[in-house]
């Protein structure tokens, strides 16, 4: 079970297979400063390690997802400071996907900056229909050059290359149709939503998703016969596993399979 | 001239410059058992060094354009016959893209697992309306991990990613519109559709046309500069060659050019 | 300021930070002729000099954007020629992509081929509604390989695959739809359209829209942890110069902020 009450700007609920994690700091529009970042890593970390919790939602209070870096944190600091916070930045980014679980970005508000990174790095997301993504670091001077890296990898150049240039913000709609998120429902609708995509999720077997979550990362930056090489040998050890006979077996019988996992 | 004859689960047809790869085992949802996969592969090499054959079309009989892999064939094996069965899999989808004619997939039914990934494999698809597209691997325990380079490489991140984890089917309106397929059309109108394009592509000079079809695979994992280095070399080679002296010449004379490959 | 007459083929207007370059050649449909590509090369590397220029718009006069290569100069050529001519164009699109400003596409008409492909190595891209796109070069012979580095880049595999096998069109919508231009309006809104985005993006520092730029083309083809390494480094470096402090400041402030670059 997880420790909700270590974290200080996170509220963690976990149960039937399922973690929330809700950025608790509407005040600061859920601001991802160096402590926020922290605890969100500690938290996927924490969760990661836990074989109970087999999908993820990642959602937050308030009209903000979340409003990227605390600017009140980025001014006049040292290079060292700096590069302290982008380091972090990406370490809680490469955990998003690092932890074996599926993350479920729940975006009922605005995503910029590095909120809109982390929309983008979740595996997958679900927007209400008046969420609105945003890439407005040239607006202040900053450039948003680490979002950049997970925002051109899912909406492609000239979508991306616009929405840097001009740090315009693009609605949900816009957002599933570039494949920024899975899909946009109404906000009343949002929770349900995400819940029920993920018990889907957790309703297979949890080595096989963790395996699946691994390789699609492990693949995704390699040359096609290198990734093939990759993938034929994980999808013979996956094919070995219990679950694996399991889920063949119950299939060709007709009947439910039992996972155990 | 092709020798279908030689098949046990194919149906080959070649004429006007164009084959027809037909999947013709429907009662067992086209699956593509170790057999299949291999008879696949020779076809394909023997169209491939056919050089009066300028187009291929792939298809299949019965309401599956194929269900994947053989589960039957799955259960029960030593980790040497899985790799033997992914390594055939694998070589497969290499054969189809390093053959020098575009295979184009004509899907009428329902393309699941290693199904979907054929689809995403050929250098074109065309899908009836009604035809479905899944990869539920998740579902039986075993994550369709080869077909997620396939599929990664189609559709993008975060909708190969649900389709992966959740293993729910897409219709072929939504397989269109992330580009998985060129386009569906009326079940009545599929064979006609496919054929149509088959002969605007048989109507190009061969040797153009598999010198093209090479180099896009070649080029599409390098990065920009290395190429554009490698995609200038094949332009001036292509450039002295007699189908674009003729090709060239033709356009600039306004005549039909008179190709010869 | 830019010495606009210095160059046959080409206007270039210069003017409250914003540069357009105009393809001047509208009786051989803009063809890029070795003279014409040089131009081209001359101008990005004059205007990319010159820090008072903040955008550049690349629009063309007559019915046709640009009809690609010069057919003319292409028949009965030395290997060496062809090479000299494809080295050009894949300098001058490394070109576009390497000055700092962003370059607008301005598409009013046909874009084909080297045409094309200037199009989607633009930063940016708007058409009217009537432009047309196409990568015919397999219909006379001669494949649009280089076109299709930046083609498959832009659009993905399926669609890029049919636009190079069947040399067919496809119209502004689609164009949009498919991420090859941002977005498409009536003839009469272009100009006026293409000017506002410029404008948008000459209002950022352009320092740091320079910055993002270079820093947008260096992670692309990059794998993520890679990409993430060099852009945290950016970024932190980014975050230190005056325009950054300045734009924090004033956001932190509620000001406008006052640009130095």
């Amino acid at each position: 079970m997880i420790a909700g009450s270590a974290y200080r700007f996170l509220l963690i609920d976990a149960g039937a297979g399922i973690a929330t994690i809700t950025l608790d700091r509407p005040e600061k529009r859920n601001a991802l400063s160096l402590e926020v970042m922290r605890e969100l890593i500690a938290a996927c970390e924490e969760i990661g390690a836990d074989r109970s919790i087999k999908a993820v939602i990642l959602r937050a209070l308030g009209p903000a997802f979340s409003a990227g870096h605390d600017l009140r944190e980025m001014l006049s600091r040292s290079v060292d400071e700096y590069r302290l916070t982008f380091d972090v930045c990406v370490r809680l980014m490469q955990t998003l996907q690092a932890m074996p679980q599926p993350v479920i970005a729940e975006v009922a508000g605005v995503a910029t900056a590095a909120g809109c990174q982390l929309v983008a790095t979740c595996d997958l997301a679900i927007a209400s229909t008046d969420a609105v993504f945003a890439t407005p670091g040239v607006k202040i001077g900053l450039f948003c050059t680490t979002p950049m890296v997970a925002l051109t990898r899912a909406i492609g150049r000239k979508r991306a290359m616009e929405m840097l240039l001009t740090g315009e913000p693009i609605d949900a709609k816009t957002a599933v149709d570039w494949g920024l998120v899975n899909r946009a429902v109404p906000a009343a609708d949002l929770a349900g939503a995400t819940r029920a995509l993920a018990e889907k999720i957790a309703s297979a077997a949890g080595f096989v998703v963790g395996l699946g979550k691994s390789a699609f990362y492990a693949q995704i930056d390699l040359d096609q016969p290198k990734a093939y090489a990759y993938a034929k040998e994980i999808m013979s050890m996956n094919a070995l596993a219990e679950d694996a006979q399991e889920g063949m077996g119950a299939f060709v019988d007709k009947r439910e399979p039992r996972w155990r996992t």
